[in-house]
């Protein structure tokens, strides 16, 4: 951290910084948005410092109102942001001390910057935290019911990208509430290690005054302390954490953006997507794009950019502090930015899907997907594994020739690849049959998916 | 998954793949380190099969018979590798269907080679992470007891790479053991989303076999099982998530290798790392380099390398499975073998690590370490904080020009920067004092130092 | 660059590595590959040695005959390769010495292994870049030849994947060529900075013997000399710029791959795939997957993890060598085999492409592609381009009501939205007329692609 | 591109999009960097319209007026950006035409945004990279001059931060010299890609007008053009070279800024970075901290997450255009930007650079830096050179135990190691010695030194 302020550390120095020296070690243009954090944790030391007998309560109430007038000074827009004071910590203290005198200079006795910014970044993340995990939780409810609304409309599952075999669209929808499932897992996770307290380190070694942390931490909702203080000022691997989580969301959501395109694509038509969510062409009148899934495919990239800027600034910095890590912001607000829009957006877009079901219902009726039924049917008749895959094989490339769907094959046709088959294989191979039979937990039946539904309302309570 | 092998699928093929083809396609050379937890999983299928009725007794004991014997060729070295037949499931199983004939052919009934590459990589994912969990725990120990020695021995705490305060080496080691500490939870999370059972998905959608699903993780201890099977089949999150893990790891200990090719650099000299560790020049007689910890260092790179391309990887893919997925396990393995490698190592190099405290004391005394304990003391007898920096930065600039330290000034020369000082400052100027003053949870005080031995003991049952 | 081999350095050790070590540090079983140009480089040092009098004509002699040997032994696969020996310099050298006893010992005079190991990568890259632009230039005449085929064949051009406008397939093909040719221009200008010698370099400050490096340079072909010896043993820029250029190519590589894998959806079927580049499935006996683009895709990120790998490796180091050096090797060799692979099956693969014009055809019916000729109508009948472009709009959602394309409606539907529409609008609304349209520079018209496929022809001289 | 704005494409659709979709879709916030170059080559469209016979004069002048009053407006910063024409380009065309009517609305005749917008990337770029290369050049300066000041002052060269052999500064100055040459060629590649025209594209496929694509390139200062259109609007390779470029850029600066800390560092001391580019702290009050080589290490992985970023991006996009490419300009603005301003401070910070030469000197002395020229001594008088390493390594041990340097020991101590050794050897073992051996192209000696300095001076045209 550096820890300046033109008039703070002059003492020793010759010349001051120039302005381009000044713009590229500044930081008060990313990091005022703690502001509000910051004085919550100014505000709770100085309530420690008076428990302990350092700061007199004169003194604490001074720091009271002068932050609850910076505050509303801020959130009215009047505050003014100085680039000279470097930082939103030096702006706020630098603010204070012009309105209540010495108490505003007593303010810092016992900390550094270097443990008030990472106690900052800690409250600021854990409440993105909270947000992320609200947001999921609502993206989740938009699949939730657009599964149940079609849990029995049977669409080709892809493998490949060729067809493999029927599957529910809700079983479909329901395979990235899985997946979100376990992101919020991981930031619930993540907030354990993000919410401990730095709070005390001092500049790296602790200080000579005889602080109450637990106090504090206690003041502040952390759950503990960080109990090493070299460590505490030093690391940032909770913010790496975080950013890790939101790449794993972002790509989550950038395999649903890329089966939205597909689907809105006329060579699918499986789906449609609200005009609200997309745009139109300065040149092809015609043109509907899907802008919304797209950028967020793209904006993943965005997100595995911070985690890798994020590895890169840590690797290979001896302790305590570095200035290095001043650089820890922008790509961690990034993220919290584009991961609160991207689900936020697409809780509300998903619920202007419309599905349309004749379109899946044609294409599942291109590529076979029921061939895997006619070998299973096989096998129950007794034909092994992989002499009924071979045989099914070779009925499909006749049907392939022939231009017709397995289940257009008279049984005459059929029986010419396996004696075992009978004229019950026509229930077996519809749709239906296909899709009711899958009905074990995590199968696609449309009974399946109903239960599915029902567990995540409870879990979701909704 | 491609699901292949030469004979597998011929049925509706008109040409076999070129060796360039079956080179870039196959998966043995580097998947064939599963082969003992492909083994088992099948085993568990199979007497799940038995027990819902869709195996007989008999085909069950061959197949039991046959993985024994192949496990044994397997550990001999004597089972051979195919590359036509592409992968490890295949090449076991046309072993197995070689000596125990149609049984061997029945083992595939209701599942896919999605689900099972799926849940061999899960199982020795899941061994993997306990190793991992149990290699930090002994390189924290090395830590722990490196710290225990060195609880009181005074070294310069560095920001910036500058001196900032005393702090003792002991305390330096335990930021590694509070860093390391983390990683081991991570990890243990990690587990918990790793070991759920993805069998049962079969090749996206699930089965038609009364499959029971439970059972089988009970049989190979998965603690839940994967309730979509499209998302079982396609997602590999686990995966990225451990490798995100093991990204910081290597970060913390690159930070650490950072620090020992520091101070085993003649301008510091603070330790010295044995020579085992170490190698020497082909040219330049001299030489002694830390091998080891320059290794750590680069091979940080390697791993981050490794969780971009998983993360690129699953970026965009449509559901379900893809043959891109294939692309997921040699980055992983890589991943394993690089973190359990450096984490062995590292327990042990830390054991052979020798401290010179002399050469620390020396260097704590070339910085004014102790400046912002003349500070606090003035703080302490009444100057507002900011005050006494000012008053400080004066002084240390003073001495700097003298060349001496501020414990090495004159009471009157100290008192011309202050009249708040009198003789009591020269006790608070010393190493010892400052290091004890910081006597609270997370400080540097000797004190503390034990206090957190302690606490990691009893934590790694120690 | 470690510069050890268990005897050469042990003079001032107190311990032997351990196995453990010496497998984390031994680096011969990746760098054995670069044993061909460790003997070149050492042969033309050894030449040069002799000619500025430092090396008898004797001892010169007695290596070209050891090293011949030698190579004959690699080649053969009768080498013994030991990890004792950590990398290909000192296993090599060992056996020279083995065999011409003293010569052996003289041939590292004026050399360090710094500068050999960095001269031999150069040279190992100089060969790879070479492949690389070779492979590069095949996959462009396999795709010229396609676009030739196919100049007239008309395709739904697509943005956002909606249909946008008809083009031709072989227009298709050749923006890909193009992409390609500029990777090939990366590799042709990268080559101008990998092609400088290092070797002279010696540790890191040159060396005392009366070396002539511009004679070496010329004996191995290389452009220049590294003309700063510190820069010279520390740098790796030239691998990064490297892999970069790679992954460029990938990426490329990796958008024709997702575009083939959607056209052989059959969803699209506006292709298929030759047999022997796709693989079946284990349990449905219907597959045909796309696996190689697939796998095309997925080794894109590979590729990236590799470039991440060098960056973050570099990023931070001291001048002049250090260890983190040697895990430049892997990721570079890494990139050449999977770019090299990747490019030879491609050129194969393009080769084995069918088009299917109906389906394109098809697909290009459903979309309104010709809604911007329209509009280009109006303008040139004097609509300002805007007022056009809303016109069409309305026209198009008129006729998607009606489910018709526009060149279905009648005059008088037409006029309805413009005044200005008259009935030679109707063959402006044919696909050739599109096509045709767009007869510049870039254009889409069959003309222009001719003329590129003619163009590209002769650079590529074939 | 999405091709948007309110009013522009709204014929066909039935709802507007929120304003959170607004957002997140629009560019205009991060785009509007590009008006300058949007106007230029709209005018040169213009231009090139009315030269073909489709922009009439009356109209081009117009526009002309049109446009000149537009740029006065930004420039002055009167104009008012609106997010609901979301991007540069329309924000810029809709004021046009409410400032001249229908001309503003027939500029868009014959191009699409997709082809603008990438045309304005390049023009933008080229600027970038023009930039770039001169700021490249001033650092190459300011280092070349402290390389000629500083030619024959000794310093220790470090191999993994031992100390290997004798270095001059002004040599070590000049190896960052070396690979900034480097960097600055990769960029003049680049140029070359970049500076070719996209315009004429149109939206994917090329347009139905007579332009005459090579008068506009010539108008706009393009060495070409984009010969298919496809790949024109599609590809963003040029931005990610540049990107990789940068990136090697600021790994080269990284290393320099790595050792910058270090020599600054109290325990090395070898130099001073003036006060201008360093800050203090909040705490500590003697603290001098070199934030702008911290920030530059740190800004690093800034550079390289971009990279990831768009190398993520671009990875298995369907051509043509998809919305996925607008998040290319982010990533790409902020490396620009970084890259400016670094080596822009880079230039006069080293300029500010104090070097200590006696502090060198001392350090050079611990280490037996001249280790090599008494093996390369022994070699010399007939030895081989293995044989010579291990005498000298046998001494250096001896020495160390005795804690004296080599040339410290007895010529009888020495003798005791080779019979070889005369009293000639004391003049060997000095640093100047050790130096001026190094006399060949690429090594340290100071006579070489200002032979490089000579050569670069002319290079440089200074």
């Amino acid at each position: 951290m550096q820890d300046s302020g033109n008039k703070t550390w002059s003492g020793r120095f010759n010349e001051p910084v120039t302005e381009l020296v000044k713009r590229y070690t500044a930081s008060v243009n990313f990091d005022k948005r703690m502001a509000e954090v910051d004085i919550q944790g100014s505000l709770a030391h100085a309530q420690m410092l008076n428990k302990v007998g350092v700061l007199s309560l004169e003194d604490l109430q001074a720091i009271q109102t002068g932050m609850a007038d910076i505050l509303r000074e801020i959130n009215a827009g009047t505050f003014e942001w100085s680039l000279d004071l470097e930082d939103v910590h030096m702006n706020i203290e630098k603010r204070l001390t012009e309105r209540v005198g010495d108490a505003g200079k007593r303010l810092h006795t016992g900390r550094s910057r270097n443990d008030q910014v990472a106690t900052d970044i800690r409250l600021y993340l854990r409440g993105a935290t909270d947000t992320t995990i609200k947001l999921i939780r609502e993206v989740q409810m938009s699949l939730v019911d657009l599964a149940e609304k079609n849990s029995s409309v049977v669409m080709p599952g892809f493998t490949h990208l060729q067809v493999a075999q029927p599957v529910t669209f809700g079983h479909h929808m329901l395979a990235y509430v899985e997946m979100l499932g376990r992101d919020a897992e991981r930031f619930i996770d993540a907030r354990k290690r993000i919410n401990r307290m730095p709070l005390g380190s001092a500049a790296l070694a602790g200080t000579t005054y005889p602080i109450d942390r637990l106090y504090t931490a206690q003041l502040l909702g952390f759950e503990g302390v960080c109990e090493n203080s070299l460590d505490a000022v030093s690391d940032r691997d909770f913010a790496i954490e975080f950013t890790a989580a939101a790449a794993l969301v972002m790509t989550h959501l950038s395999r649903l953006s890329e089966e939205l395109i597909l689907w809105m694509s006329p060579r699918f038509g499986f789906i449609d997507i609200a005009d609200r969510f997309c745009t139109g062409s300065s040149i092809m009148p015609q043109k509907k794009n899907p802008d919304v899934p797209e950028l967020v495919r793209g904006k993943t990239g965005r997100v595995n950019g911070n985690l890798v800027s994020l590895l890169t600034l840590m690797k290979g910095q001896p302790l305590a502090y570095n200035k290095d890590n001043q650089e820890d912001k922008e790509p961690l607000f990034d993220t919290v930015d584009t991961l609160s829009d991207t689900l936020r957006i697409y809780a509300d877009m998903m619920r202007g899907i419309t599905v349309k079901p004749e379109a899946m219902e044609r294409a599942v009726r291109q590529g076979f997907a029921t061939a895997t039924d006619l070998a299973d049917y096989l096998v129950k008749k007794g034909l092994p594994f992989r002499d009924a895959h071979e045989a099914v094989a070779l009925a499909v490339r006749y049907a392939e020739q022939k231009k017709k769907d397995l289940s257009e094959l008279s049984l005459v046709e059929l029986q010419s690849f396996s004696a075992l088959i009978a004229d019950d294989i026509f229930s077996i191979l519809t749709f239906e049959g296909s899709l009711n039979a899958r009905d074990h937990v995590g199968g696609t039946a449309p009974f399946q998916v109903l239960v599915q539904v029902a567990k995540w309302r409870e879990r979701l309570g909704n």
